[in-house]
């Protein structure tokens, strides 16, 4: 089953908060509801949000209520800005949107507005489960028969609409027969490693280990660990960034020579930013001091708890894309992404 | 307030498991008492274990209630071995009862075993402060105004009878005037860095600032760490062992050029062994699983979860101890700590 998908008007995904403890779908019919569902994070992971981005103007538009075209129009802007800035920093989100809306604004009529955007939705989606299924398989090609691969946060098929990206290349060199084992860092502070890649990898039967955040530098010490992969929320010409604790694992990685791979859609490409240009999204600081209602840290604990962080391209290896294998060096191939 | 004292024959100490939600003083006036504490980690740390295991001697020795010396002699040492397998890997609580054990077994008679057995549990308690102030005020040196010090875990005064090592040193720079700022490192999976770190620090109005583990890196490559200071529990020739995690910050301290210390008493030394001798303690996987009642992971994960981790000592610009600060080069001033 598809994390996100559409029926009858309405957006429905995995309340993926609720995991490992309950595995329960939510109904979004309202854009306030899909807003909060994306701020809560119930749906996270770049190609789901962009998924969730074109089926929520989808939604806007099937929900609209003006009766001339200019105020629909009016109104949809609205909803898009409103969905947009949910994850400020999610360049998926903004993306789906903005790719649904450009072609909403070539409709002639209410009803035109509401197929093309539902139709253009649906494109983003079954584009991201066909384009994952290639990426994972270009990927597969880097692994071998007994390796043991760590990876941090959750870039597998909650956070898209399936497959997923890292642990889509992990499942496509399993399925080629290849024994891989993996080691899920926790992901602190939303514990996306231990709450839903083990969860994830434990439904496939593909063996995984969970261990702290800091227990990775002792394992690559120790020689338990062969490689390295991770997905991105965006990709500059001169970074990875993704989820905070990745650019830990990328110098570990140097240190002791393990290949560090990036697996991203095209999509994940920013061609014209740098580093520089990109603003760190900081979240609430009571995701580190509580969980639920047991108390980690004084009430009134001074917190920084930035989101992702930006891993340089000279500690990257290589970057898995749905049209191969990208190396992030100087060559034309690589110049090109950025033109 | 020390951490753990004697009044009016009760073993005074803090509740570690309800920070920081609470801070509650608890009274141990029989031996049981003490042990469900020590069992419980409402007692913990190493040098804190050392004063509970000499303290609880005492405590056997003013509850004791035979009649002739040798009787009481017998139960004395039978209360002892109880205090000892409350934590059978801390070697700080078996050389406490131990050291207080030996002399008592000198007493002429019950009354002067009582004596003794409290002068000397004191003596451990009092010498605890007297080392970590000393140590304070030479880590102090390494420190200098306007320092931001990134540390792990708790190696302060709740985990020793007063002062604290690597807070220790932290306090005496900003007692020196100082300005230093503090980033604690929640330090899963038990999280001593955000219950009892940043708790500490607050009481004793130090800035602190509560990271995630993992973002250590982040923080470093923008340049806003200018030192790292841990604890450790154990040293040898070619290693320091710490809290898991402690690896990690070496690795990232190395890579950005950032003095890495380590604060620990001479006691901590181990003259003869090396890292390949120690045996890393695995812990209860549920640490990894679930927090009280959340579950953070499928309840039957896969999980290494390594309570130590060994840091080279490459990676260690120098070691503070009570007898001073000392550099882990191949001069005879290190080489004679491991003789």
């Amino acid at each position: 089953m598809r994390t996100i998908r559409w029926e009858n008007g309405t957006i429905i995904t995995i309340d993926q908060t609720l995991l490992p403890s309950e595995y329960r779908a939510i109904e979004c019919k309202t854009v306030p509801t899909l807003c909060e569902a994306i701020v809560s994070l119930r749906i996270r992971g770049a190609p789901a949000l962009g998924a969730a981005g074109g089926y929520g103007v989808a939604l806007a538009a099937h929900t609209g209520t003006a009766s001339t075209l200019s105020e629909f129009m009016r109104d949809l802007e609205i909803a898009s800005d409103r969905i947009r800035m949910t994850r400020p920093t999610a360049i998926n989100l903004m993306w789906g949107v903005d790719r649904v809306m450009d072609t909403v604004r070539r409709a002639g009529s209410i009803d035109e507005a509401r197929r093309i955007a539902l139709s253009e939705a649906t494109a983003i989606a079954d584009e991201d489960v066909e384009r994952n299924t290639r990426l994972s398989r270009h990927g597969a090609a880097l692994f071998e028969d007994g390796d043991t691969v760590l990876t941090h946060c959750n870039a597998g098929r909650l956070a898209c609409v399936d497959v997923g990206t890292a642990l889509g290349v992990i499942r496509a060199a399993a399925e080629e027969g290849k024994a891989i084992s993996v080691v899920s860092c926790e992901t602190r502070p939303l514990n996306q490693g231990s709450r839903l890649t083990v969860w994830e990898l434990m439904q496939d039967k593909i063996p995984v280990t969970l261990i702290a955040d800091s227990a990775a530098g002792l394992m690559m010490r120790k020689g338990l660990i062969d490689k390295v992969i991770v997905g991105a929320d965006r990709i500059t010409k001169d970074a990875v960034f993704n989820k905070i604790g990745t650019y830990t694992h990328s110098v570990l990685a140097k240190e002791h020579k393990i290949p560090f791979y990036v697996a991203a859609p095209i999509s994940t490409f920013d061609p014209t930013g740098l580093e520089r240009d990109v603003v760190i999204e900081e979240r609430d600081p009571d995701e580190l001091r509580r969980i639920q209602d047991v108390m980690l840290a004084p009430a009134d604990a001074a917190v920084y708890n930035p989101a992702f962080d930006a891993t340089p391209m000279e500690n990257v290896t290589a970057v898995v894309t749905e049209d191969g294998v990208m190396y992030p060096d100087e060559s034309e191939s690589w110049n090109d992404l950025f033109s």
